[in-house]
């Protein structure tokens, strides 16, 4: 087998994020060199321990954790806990982590990884906001040509965006990040709200996990359940969209997304669309194609990988 | 039957609005009181002049016509001719209108004939730039309470624009005008790209119009052979979007159509997403539901409606 | 003596509006073509009325006075009672006015009477929101060469700002029409605040306007006691910046006043300095010199005059 | 004596800053804990050499001096050589500095330096663009009620910009940061075009430097005479306006300045106004009182605190 490819994620769990923390872990293509934590979902004292609270459910305190920003770089920080639950986690019954966070700040492991490792070697997988990657950029500009790739969760364009009309919320809450991100020169692959959006959790494919019957399998479905509430009532869909796991399984299996590269811009001066990724899908700019933009999803290739990855935990 | 509905189109023809006004003058149901002419797809010399050629292909001289804005209210005026081709109205040859234009102001006409009805009296179609509705209400702000509903070819949400990756032509030329009648109070009804974008002039499609073989039929499937070059070569689709009759259409059979009140906010603030409308279609936001957004349409009945209705002329 | 400057003014009374028209009317070297009401300091109805009444006041009921705009182009509508007082005119008792309303509307008086003079024989005086000069540019573009200029009472800029810290009023209630009229290519001579805040209506010079003793002369300085509250306590001077006369003066002694041409722009994209006049004073940027930026007054010399053609009426 | 006041100076050298650096370190009353360099007038790795040439100069290669931000938070880095020369600090010949520039980040050093010192002990001063300030608190937000309060040059209101007509160039260089530090609750007193286009470095003034004999003195006129030449071209002043060295002349005479405290708010969302201090000096909002603005000065007693204290190094 050919050498697991070296991965940060960077995350703010998140239901959604942690799923995608598991089939991390659960994947020998990836080898996780480090989880980093930021304020998304729910505030950072929350996304880090909940990051530590995955590794340990899928038997990795080994993993190393990380703390990094406790605010956007510029906004005011908007949490979600009306999707995720007052732990950001809610729905299984998890332990308080025994594992410890790594004493080095987020943004310090990233830039020292990436500098201490060749061009081309680190792929970077966002799963929130980009602060974190948008102040490493900063602190180090130097790590620019470094990144292999950065596969982020986040923006959406055909579909609308889901808090509010326009913007969806990773990129809502930290739209100087996004930009900063979008304008580093990294290549980048999106999954935005047009790819999860087709990845429901319905009741089918929740049970095929649940099914699974380990520790590990019980807690997602768990997981899922909760999560999924919110978007079933405001769509009425059988099943949540399932954001976060699409990144990690592009990363797997790229075959299972299609997309198309294109301009991908970040509102930031107009509060009405703030936050919009405004995606050049059709070419009618002269603006760089910045990003690998998806838009489709084998959705029943995508749980079958994903269910039978958790299995292995 | 029914007393006709009593309408005034304002447009900026443009082959699409041209179908749209041969749509409206081949049916009873409707009654065009008049034809406001704005600039927009190509400027207002030729808008104007293209309104009365296409009374004239459908021997209705005794439409009136009048001539309105030059310009947006803010903006410099974009047009369109690399769709429309120079004229505005490639495709047939039509020959010069010998109809004269009426001399009073479109916007004259507007507030004079609206003032002149009872509220809820008539209809505004509007198939290109708002500028025209957005002066007479600037004129008399006592039309608003006048005007039935303004049933609008106009934006895009889903779809994206056209213009822009974020704008819908008629929008973006004038999004001001646009930010003035969706703030105006009037009742709303919205076609906007993600339905025009399902009403495509297919090859099938076209073939039957032309075997009407009459002389608007045959105009009509030049000017739609043209039209659709543009979008068929971004699109890479059979036929191109047959936007403006849906306006009219949906006036004589609204179960067409299918779609959301919701609230429509314009952008005006932002280059990068300037003239896009923020539809709120999963209703996110507190704004007030200030239109009826249509996202469906039976094609296939539409076009029927549309075919039946040429041979009549 | 030489012919007459053939003026129009569009004001929005107001006291110092009032003033300004008493100027005019008072100086030989002006020939006042007609007034033109916008909503500004108090809505339409009222300041069409008030220029009707400051007519009669200087007994010129055959002055022809219109009315125009209700509302700006896009935004609300904001007025300044707390500046002018209930009826825009507080101050003295004036008779509710004799004279008509001329039936036409304002917009059109501009287009029509701009159109049958020569280019260059009219001047516009603007003392309050720009609205009616835009419509008028919108509903007939070829109207700007025709313009001798545009004096104008508006902006700020090292004085900064008197409605919000970086916006005078004037421009803050329509600074879409500002922008259109700053971008019209009209020769344009700005009074800003820099200009205006060094004209005070100090009590002694109050005194000597009322020491005429004719009923003009009373009611002025009954006006000005009035209109200059809101300033002293604000500003703690000894009196209030006497804004809109310095239009007229200019007209009738240019070296009263000294100033610089250079670029103004108006922000309209941002709340926090919307409808601020940017004024590229030392030349930094390569945007076009549009316009007469004043900056100085000869506030004695400018007292002076007003005193002394006061008296004539 | 009383205890010398504990300040940290953030710079970006530039001549006025290196002068800032000098008088810092002939007064008594203050205790340069560091200096901290960020990109501005120049590139980074310019300023912070200059840092060290300048401690150099001051024969005092014991002030540790630390590397920070590249690049401002969202914007691309603007610089300034038409004012300050290819290296910053162009006029005298200063010799390549050999005191080693210490190895920690800027912003690192922000952070543990003031989370080491009880609250209230450290005074930020800031003479170049906000980012390393702005990082700091993006780094560990705990920071900000530790810091005694931040003297910054930066902004204009009634004087203007200079690098845009609305923008000062520290406040334009970094709006994002800027915006960030005057949120951040920190007490704020402001130095800007205002003050600082007051102190102007008059001929007779450089004069009184150069006489004192000193090396340092000699270097400082050469450093003010090359500085001056931008601003007296552009103004036509006697002398150019010496911005940064008004912060540390506040700390050690405070009456030598008169302000006002007020809103301050900066413009991040337009264009046309990006980076303008919008000072709320009338209190005509409703915006917290977030800063001590400064609007006059003794200019001659500054000079004279500048040229005794320039005369004990």
């Amino acid at each position: 087998m050919a050498q697991a490819r070296k991965i940060i994620i960077d995350t703010d769990p998140g239901q959604d994020d942690a799923v995608a923390i598991l089939l991390a872990l659960a994947s020998p293509e990836l080898e996780v060199l480090g989880i980093t934590a930021v304020a998304g979902n729910v505030p950072l004292a929350l996304t880090e321990k909940n990051a530590r609270k995955v590794c340990e459910l899928a038997c990795r305190p080994d993993v190393r954790v990380f703390a990094g920003a406790k605010r956007p770089l510029v906004r005011d920080l908007v949490t979600a806990e009306h999707v995720h639950g007052k732990t950001g986690l809610d729905g299984p019954e998890l332990p308080e982590p025994r594992m410890a966070l790594d004493g080095r700040h987020a943004v310090d492991f990233l830039v020292e990884t990436l500098m201490a490792h060749a061009p081309g070697e680190i792929t970077l997988c966002t799963l929130g906001p980009l602060t974190n990657i948008a102040l490493a950029l900063l602190r180090e500009p130097e790590i620019a040509p470094r990144v292999r790739e950065i596969v982020m969760m986040g923006g959406g364009f055909f579909e609308g965006g889901n808090v509010t009309p326009a913007a969806e919320f990773n990129i809502y809450v930290d739209p100087h990040a996004a930009d900063v991100v979008f304008r580093s020169g990294i290549p980048i692959v999106v999954m935005p709200l047009d790819v999860t959006h087709k990845a429901l959790t319905t009741a089918v494919r929740v049970a095929a996990i649940r099914k699974l019957g380990t520790p590990v399998a019980v807690a997602t479905a768990q997981m899922l359940e909760f999560f999924e509430r919110f978007d079933e009532q405001k769509y009425g869909s059988d099943g949540g969209p399932l954001h976060d796991p699409c990144v990690i399984a592009y990363l797997i299996e790229p075959g299972l997304f299609g997309g198309r590269r294109c301009n991908v811009s970040v509102e930031t001066a107009s509060e009405l669309t703030m936050g919009m990724t405004v995606v050049d899908w059709w070419g009618v700019t002269e603006r760089p194609k910045n990003a690998l933009v998806m838009r489709d999803i084998d959705d029943d290739g995508f749980f079958a990988l994903l269910t039978a990855r958790l299995g292995r935990l």
